[in-house]
């Protein structure tokens, strides 16, 4: 038996430096998709993202990550994230792809851009030729892939386990 | 740069064994947040899960989880899950408490209960003092907490990360 008392919104656990990990999203066909990220982004100390087309965040789901991470709207993705290169950044897509990386085994490099893929098309074979690695989530059962929001969900959750004060 | 060609619902990992982990659902104020989690369980492999009160999943999110993920629905989860611990699974609740394990370090037992609480009351007190375990995982950022299908989803992904073959 568990003698333990809930603690709800207990203090935040601190950084040592500020996250050097970037999202990256194409414009989705669901502003809930983004506006989940962003919440997710926001809880895992994430304090930027760069998006393509419109970018309407629903503070109603992304809560406080509404105002705390920067979202860096561009029209495409492609020469923000040539840029975001330029300044060391690893481009490291979420995709299932022929040389994909699974997940499970994958060491990410501290200064990242996790890129996802749009729900339906997943990344557009234009931004693929950019990335510098693949990486994939096993998946066990159908519908063949999981919910976007929930797959970057896991992605963010492997980086913050492998550099847990940033 | 990357030379990857995209595999969108790639063939499915399969498993040695069928998944030992349930996940167990209160009555959330959301049926978006319980069909999530279907849809989440479905891709790793989870063939059951435990819900309280209504259970309400809609297809259109939780996709083929809705007809893979068996339902078991309860008035109360308690019963249940004491049920559960007598056929010998370990009841692991998620929740934020005084004395709960990181999930960074925590080693899942295979035969696993995931005990998830409600969006804004958590686990009740009355089930937290069922459980064996209570993990939970570091926030970094407001809002303080992660949405419950998403740190579901997390918890989720780290279990099968440990039982990737079931």
């Amino acid at each position: 038996m568990n003698d333990s008392d809930q603690q709800r919104h207990k203090p935040l656990t601190t950084l040592d430096r500020p996250r050097e990990l970037i999202v990256a999203c194409p414009q989705f066909r669901s502003g809930v998709n983004l506006s989940r990220i962003v919440r997710t982004a926001s809880c895992c100390g994430v304090e930027r993202m760069v998006v393509s087309g419109r970018a309407k965040v629903d503070p109603e789901i992304a809560r406080d990550g509404a105002e705390r991470v920067r979202l860096e709207v561009h029209r495409s993705l492609g020469p923000a994230l040539k840029k975001l290169r330029g300044e060391g950044y690893k481009l490291v897509g979420l995709e299932q792809t022929s040389n994909a990386q699974c997940l499970y085994e994958f060491r990410f490099p501290q200064r990242a851009v996790l890129v996802l893929g749009h729900e339906r098309q997943g990344i557009s074979d234009e931004l693929l030729a950019l990335l510098d690695l693949v990486v994939e989530i096993p998946v066990y059962g159908l519908p063949y892939s999981h919910n976007v929001a929930t797959a970057a969900a896991m992605a963010m959750y492997e980086y913050c386990r492998q550099y847990p004060r940033g």
